[in-house]
């Protein structure tokens, strides 16, 4: 494997932000999904404190829709992008939470690293927003899920 | 369990940011891992490729210290904070690449939700510059390693 | 009314980013306005403040600017747009300045939000300013003042 | 009333962050309000829609929040202050939501413009998140409702 | 010469951000270069500091990249732009670094802004990483070098 | 010359922000300084355009103030700061504007970076504004002025 491979490093090694320009405008989508492990009695607070539930998801859902659009200033290399449509969506188990960051875009390139860091900070939120009754949380399994649209067609993950 | 315990959300379960006026300006540390899992040919390539040893993890450690400074901007409920200090190290192992980030600050608040947007995106940043050569990587793992100082005592993971 | 009628939440009340995937890319434009409230003394000196006339309009003015090109980070669920024109413009009456901005685009949805985010910071800007000479400046009447392009036709409103 | 009176605006009418460096740190809270003005129907879709209730108000709050943190950044001469809490509240009346927005700090300048920066952009994020359903809602009597602390002494607005 | 002739100014002399939705969508690259003139001391110290070559480059080429990509955000009447591409390469002298900024977008308007805004971060960054061994470093000759793309031709400096 | 004599690399030459922790909250102040180089006409055009004198300036001036409250998210290992005053002036010569930033904090590091980011800033903006009817506008020698407050004592630059 040598640098030529990476497409983020030019002939010397150097960074750099690929060129796109020739690249057509086309549907693209992303899925990132990852698992935010916790103690039963957390997953439960969550879901039913008081009367107002869902609101530990309601915030992380913002979260994570506002880090999709601003992820090129997060990711050094990342290309801004106009997204057009972010999904957030949560799904509790006994001892977790899972996290899934649907994004899309008609652009030159995709929205993986979109999809992933909207998952990746949703999945902090909640873990900011319960660290007070739970201090051994942790985020595991964060992974590109599906892919569609662009030039290196569509994928799928085996397992996660 | 009930909503008073999460200090976050007011009592009747809504969401605020904690007021922290009335607490102590103290020095605290904070740690934070994650592991970047991948194919081996991939660590060696980001150990070895061509004659300048380590852009990617350059480009890396440079994300996650900005991502510290900006985790009140990402993480909707954190307290924004002067941090003093951050520090990003990576470990290469066979198949994986691990990111240690440490956060500093002298203040009222701790910087452990800092150390680990500081992991996440460092550790995205490694995705994002392998994601051509390698499509099946995943960020696991993600968690408090250490914590010092602060009214709540310190805190060491029993593991990893 | 049902939550269908909400565009921004799903069928289970949810918040997300519309998907305007499919929209055409079209000419858009929007208009804003609101009244600053203040001292006949105030509205007065922001007019004849010595030899530099316009100084606080002037900053007003960049700032309304500014906030029209960053609507998406302020306004959660608002998608990222390449605003192709914002004109700020002030009128000074006898207790009042009105603000008004247009923000135009060639995109896949409106640019109402950037219009009134645009006026609210301008008008937040002037009070800003003046605060240290008149303490209960009033920002009121922010709305929608006439909007064209779009599939949901043209709009007017009849009395501010 | 000279340029004088104007603390942003030096002796010759020009713009500048006023020098605060010689002012003490002491604990200082502004309270917002503004009224959102909508359709009967529309507050009754805010309070009830479906089983998920409160998920625009709770969009709504996250916004307020982090438009105080950032309000230095959309306010150009503001300065940047560590405020240590925030608080975003609604009511919602027949024809209207009413928002209130509560920040403090311990620093050496009030924070007024954080508390209407808070509440304008929660009353606009209301107002985004409604505007499929109704097209004329105004945000009005955006003000200081209160504030403590500081040299100026404390104000509570007579009337709103 | 007449305030016409500011195309970010309107006929009364005021800021605008100028209307380029009718403008095309081309091609449009630029390339900006400055110089950082230091001891030749410093020059040697950042090429051959220990082994790990270049990392001064390394952070100052990311500092570069991510600069462009805000442009809009830093200079009030530039318009936000998806830019394609963006590269920042560095030469060292005997008692300066010359840097190179060039950037590219299929868009309305240039990017010769984002190649100045660019190339000026990244020299800004080095005389940040250096200052502590060398306090009279000093940025110089920051301009346009070349620019292709665009209704107003190409352009290609005479000097530098 | 050695690594450890640049306090932004560690032992093994590798980008970290420096710790500041346990230095003390002082008075410090800089002074920067730079020169925009422009045709005479141009700078007559900046001082007399109609009657609105001085708008390029007005919107330099803010944008320099501005630029120089975000330097910790420009410039990668810059602590963030609580700045407490800003000051942008300009002094128009023949065919040059002279831009100077003085920036002051009561904190743990020095605001040299902050200055020289809110001149360079406000420079580019001049140039952004007149770019139109001078295409080779250049900005020269950015350097700090002066310097007061710091362990490391003062500094004014002997020539500029």
């Amino acid at each position: 494997m040598t640098s030529a491979d990476f497409s983020h490093l030019d002939g010397k090694g150097q960074a750099r932000m690929v060129d796109v320009s020739a690249k057509e405008h086309t549907r693209r989508r992303a899925t990132a999904r990852c698992r935010v492990v916790m103690q039963p009695g957390t997953v439960e607070a969550i879901a039913h404190h008081g009367m107002k539930k869902g609101d530990v998801l309601a915030v992380a859902r913002v979260a994570g829709i506002q880090a999709a659009k601003r992820t090129s200033e997060a990711i050094p290399l990342c290309h801004p992008l106009m997204i057009t449509s972010v999904h957030v969506d949560f799904e509790l188990g006994d001892d977790y939470v899972d996290v899934e960051a649907t994004v899309e875009v008609v652009g030159q390139t995709g929205v993986e690293m979109e999809a992933l860091h909207a998952a990746s900070v949703a999945a902090l939120t909640i873990y900011d927003m319960c660290k007070g009754v739970d201090r051994a949380i942790m985020v595991t399994n964060l992974a590109l899920w599906e892919k569609t649209g662009g030039k290196s067609g569509d994928f799928r993950r085996v397992d996660n």
